[in-house]
């Protein structure tokens, strides 16, 4: 019965995948013979842990029952007291763990701290499943740097646009969709300055329902998008314009004038994109989505940064190698020397095809 | 149980795909008192078809049994007697047919017979499965020329060499076995000269217990090609080159020398790819596999002379633009022109993603 309990918390903090950075999402059952007398779920950071949530409902019902939650309840106090305390309280008898919290500030604490309080732990059930939930932010606990998707859309023969730039439209409706479902999961979303100057866009998440926009950031070394952007003065979402040491003053000025943008100068005159993600990851963002162009996705491919490709293929060929091709970095020589990777999923979305897969040589 | 009876004939010719061209693939089954008394499968051009076969099988107990065949039973005098005439004179009761023969010689006259003669005929029975074992065949009917399958393989960028042209490999081993595979299932595998100048391949079929070698077709304007070019001279199969009108009678005279090699020129100074497939046609051809280059495949698809489009994508990135795209024709200038597919299928073949797809428009 442990996997039923486990598997309703895992689909609860499912729910909730890309509402709760930085904090994980985590989801908890309250069970006593036999009966759910509690459920939630973590819904946004400052406020309630899922352990929290679900004991509240269960309230005092709760002394004697088993609580299933997806992640280590944490022992720490940070913007919420450590609901470790909480379940121990609470007279809580069992708590079964999806999965341990790798984050040096849990880590451990929360299963030792209940365990000394003689309550029985199990940790582990439907694990890989629980730790799916947050891929991003073990990624992050484990190297301190986000978690790099890069998307791109082409056609069945690698292109983005015919030889005269005409790129409207490669996929599909319900592919462009798809796409705001993964800007939703993810921390930021990251761009090139020629595709705010070609195309102009806003870079925030249109699902049917909403869905929460990621920080937009874009590499402009030389800060050279206009100053009347949309991903500037729409005021949607958070905008950081990432520029090289020496980028004019003046344009910092004007484009940092706009509320929520904020400019992160590099210490070279270059962007150096290890260092970048290097100080994202301090700035807590776990994950980037990479949308390109061609440029910025060859750049992050030469340098091996990318841990997921999620590539959209559209079912048409524009047939011929003057079109614009799908990468466009440095690239390789040899054939034996293209980059490896493994395919995680493929199926179709619409009348595309969406295969995603992981690249072999992280660095 | 008549569906289950079928279902054994189709697979008995499905087995037999790609040996019996230009005839059909079909199989056949004797059933009396609920046991199998006869099988058979047509098994060559120029030998007995799939009721001959499973007919003397069941011998005299063939009287008063159902036979059931994937293809309508032929009612002229070929290479072979009729099969209609051979039913009736066994005595069979009952005819069960998975799909009419569309071909103008029996069409429908086959089964007029079989009744004519008082036999219970049924017709349609696993009609789907039973005309998908002759998809080219009764392409071939219908348009008097050749169903073309493109074949390409690229990386997941849509490059099929490096820009150095280093190509070596970019699919697995399984992927290229599975190219053999359809090689078989050919009657002819069509390259551009130049193919044949950088590679000297054989384009035979190699798979682990043999196969059919496909009818080798080089397109080769000026009769460039070396006269020791391996397809001319290995003897493995027959060869057929395609020239211009104006093509050296010398450079002729050295290609043809080899055994089953055998020129076709064109009326033309160059090889216009409609009437070849129309002179294909006329020489029985039912099918052909075209396997590049990238130009050959890029004429093919300007003309919108491809019904079928086989892509082997493997997991792996050249990572620019410069590299050699998958396909090279004349394309197209803007991305609402691009050629729309229907993707039939998709799934993968060792670590590599087998994508196979319709042309919409095929002209």
């Amino acid at each position: 019965m442990d996997q039923k309990w486990m598997k309703l918390a895992i689909e609860m903090a499912k729910s909730t995948m890309g509402q709760t950075s930085p904090n994980p999402a985590v989801g908890a059952v309250v069970v006593k013979d036999g009966r759910v007398i509690g459920m939630g779920a973590h819904l946004r950071a400052g406020e309630g842990h899922a352990e929290v949530n679900a004991l509240k409902q269960a309230d005092d019902e709760a002394r004697g029952a088993t609580i299933y939650v997806t992640l280590e309840p944490c022992s720490h106090f940070g913007k919420t007291p450590p609901c470790a305390e909480l379940v121990i309280e609470k007279g809580i008898k069992r708590v079964v763990i999806g999965s341990a919290d790798p984050n040096p500030i849990v880590a451990g604490k929360g299963i030792a701290r209940l365990k000394q309080a003689g309550i029985n732990v199990v940790v582990g059930v439907c694990e890989e499943e629980a730790r799916s939930l947050n891929e991003f932010y073990f990624y992050h606990v484990a190297t301190q740097t986000p978690f790099v998707t890069l998307k791109a859309a082409m056609t069945l023969d690698g292109k983005i646009a015919t030889e005269t730039g005409d790129s409207k439209w490669v996929t599909s409706p319900e592919a462009r969709e798809d796409v705001h479902l993964d800007r939703h999961l993810h921390d930021a979303i990251l761009v090139g300055a020629n595709t705010v100057k070609a195309d102009n866009p806003s870079l925030t998440t249109r699902l049917p329902n909403g869905g929460v926009s990621p920080i937009r950031i874009v590499l402009d070394t030389a800060l050279s998008i206009g100053d009347h952007s949309t991903i500037l003065t729409d005021g949607c979402a958070r905008t950081w314009v990432i520029c090289g040491k020496s980028a004019s003053k003046e344009r910092e000025q004007l484009i940092t004038r706009h509320n929520q943008v904020w400019i992160i100068r590099m210490a070279e005159e270059k962007i150096l994109l290890p260092e970048l993600l290097k100080r994202l990851g301090e700035e807590k963002i776990h994950s980037i989505y990479v949308e390109g162009g061609a440029k910025v996705h060859g750049a992050f491919l030469d340098q091996k940064l990318v841990n997921r490709l999620v590539m959209y293929i559209a079912p048409k060929i524009v047939g011929n190698g003057r079109a614009f091709s799908v990468f466009n970095g440095a690239g390789v020589l040899k054939m034996d020397d293209a980059w490896k990777l493994s395919i995680e999923s493929m199926h179709t979305i619409g009348p595309d095809i969406k295969v995603t897969a992981l690249l072999q040589e992280r660095r």
